[in-house]
């Protein structure tokens, strides 16, 4: 097992990292009260509710369990914790203990964010990429209809658990979804990495117990030390959001649970490399590279077939990076280092909405 | 005008208390980017609406307006606040005013606290209980039919502006009930400015201009003082709870709305300071001295005849201020200090819920 300390003062926090730590006392260990609710979903909860709950046997454990998915992930369900919590007579000493993906994550974590105006709250990513995205940074929220985490806040786990062992469940597909995360701290931070990647895409798809280890470790390591220079997102954790912004469109414009936000992440990453090689920035053999990559990953490259640059622009002007009107992008500037700017070409944005090559 | 800051490091605030504060250019000194959401109610939009908007000629301001009452403040009007912003396209520049009483500054800062996962934010009180309470110390938040308040965050504004002259439209009623919080801040930290109030209650309930501004003024010092020793509410806060876990069960069992906060307020402390005379604490003079302040201010000094030693045990078991199980209660060691404890008799609480005298 690895341990890592997200280093952010007072709301510092350990991820533990590795096969088996589900089977520990970890979770026991940080657990603050008498009482917890876990929250998972009908998918996951089968799995491995009993785990997490041999290991709490001293503690009064209640659950909510919620529909499985992306599109579930609103202000209707999360208000499902709250009913349950209300009804177990939860205290605001109480434990929620997020068991599942990303959605789960976000939603446990915004629903102890606000109950009682902020309550203990540990994280059980089940996902690659849950692990090495959604259970770092503190980020919780909800969808609305109008757009994809509009309403959230910042909420600090006390722990997170990534428990390599739960991968060996999880569809190929939602494997593919979480490495388009990890290739993404290779692109943004560290081109040693993005090289490690293309050396060992096969074993990670193939499940390599050590290669998901170290691949999960770098990841959380680039993200922590970025959200620890910069935990509200003001400046540098922006970089994190490298093909975001298209992503964010795609996912709406297919309709929440359509496209996986992996799956997107990918695209979106796709048509930020295309801008940034108009731009001069990059060249295409280093596209190539990064499409050669996502495609070994299982990735699509491409947006859907039917989204026309009206779509992206619609979709886009929303996005929470546009300021004050202005849409702000994350471009490369080379493989292993990214750059959050306005100084792109209009033009050079039009060609590439209409097509990524 | 005088100005009181709220010292909370890099979030403190200034508070401006008089009147014509709102005539000034206070608020677009404070608002940020140039979109501006002024979220207020159906009530209060008509009368003060026009005195916002023509200080804020130089923004883009939307609005929002909600129907008036403690019984909307849930979270299918909270959502209504997104449904807004982002059919207005707001973005994480922007900042939302609360024009109205507590439930639209509940709800208004809950929504900034959560939009993007927090903006900017200005409070304009428009109540005196508002003005003395919930406009300072950065709680927000959204009841839920189980439970008042048990869904919400921490959110500091930018700036409060109190005006003493919206006051002039202020029914009787919501007058007297913001006075129980005015008087709170004397029984808990203030016995001359508790025997201040005894001289003053005349002038306060005809609308005295400089004895509204004095008693808006160091009660929100007090309770400035408070909050910036213990903004996450860990200790000496909770005292500025007196009256209110009693108060909470009245107003839960009642209905929301029913009973004004204030007046719950008024007949929980009438309960607090009953156990504390019971525990020998103080004296039947102090009890009298409480009880003809509240009945001067207007104010009910027992809770509804129908309300049974059940009624509050059951309501009072999910309060906020229970931990583990144990009850712990706010009571008065003297007039003017208030202490938290779980060290008070049983038997006497049952003899205070079995009716205040």
């Amino acid at each position: 097992m690895q341990t890592l300390t997200v280093d952010l003062g007072d709301r510092s926090y350990p991820i533990y990292i590795g096969a088996g730590v589900l089977q520990q006392s970890l979770l026991a260990q940080h657990v603050r009260g008498k009482q917890v609710m876990l929250v998972s979903n009908e998918t996951v909860a089968p799995l491995y509710r009993a785990a997490v709950c041999q290991s709490l046997s001293e503690f009064e454990v209640d659950e909510v369990i919620l529909p499985d998915g992306e599109a579930y992930k609103d202000l209707a369900h999360w208000n499902q914790i709250f009913d349950q919590l209300l009804l177990k007579r939860h205290n605001r000493t109480t434990t929620l203990i997020a068991l599942g993906g990303g959605v789960i994550g976000d939603m446990a974590g915004f629903a102890a964010a606000c109950y009682q105006r902020g309550v203990n709250f540990i994280q059980v990513p089940t996902t690659l990429l849950s692990q090495v995205d959604s259970s770092v940074g503190g980020k919780t929220g909800v969808n609305h209809p109008a757009g994809k985490n509009m309403i959230g806040a910042f909420h600090q786990p006390v722990a997170v658990l990534a428990d390599t062992g739960v991968l060996n469940t999880l569809p190929d597909v939602e494997l593919s979804a979480g490495l388009a995360e990890v290739i993404k701290y290779g692109l943004i931070h560290d081109a040693d990495f993005f090289t490690w990647l293309e050396n060992n895409m096969q074993a990670l798809r193939s499940r390599n117990a050590d290669a998901l280890a170290y691949a999960i470790y770098r990841s959380c390591e680039i993200k922590a030390e970025m959200v620890a220079l910069d935990e509200r997102e003001a400046g540098v954790r922006a970089l994190l959001n490298l093909g975001h912004t298209f992503g964010h469109a795609i996912e709406t414009h297919a309709g929440y649970g359509q496209w996986l936000h992996g799956q997107a992440v990918a695209a979106g990453t796709m048509m930020a490399a295309d801008l940034s090689c108009r731009m001069g920035w990059i060249n295409a053999d280093d596209v190539d590279r990064i499409e050669r990559l996502f495609k070994a990953a299982g990735l699509p490259i491409k947006p859907p077939a039917d989204m026309t640059p009206a779509h992206f622009n619609a979709l886009m002007s929303i996005d929470k990076k546009v300021l004050d009107g202005r849409l702000r992008l994350v471009l490369l500037e080379a493989i292993g280092q990214a750059v959050v700017t306005d100084q792109f070409d209009q033009a050079a944005l039009m060609q590439t909405l209409q097509g990524v090559r």
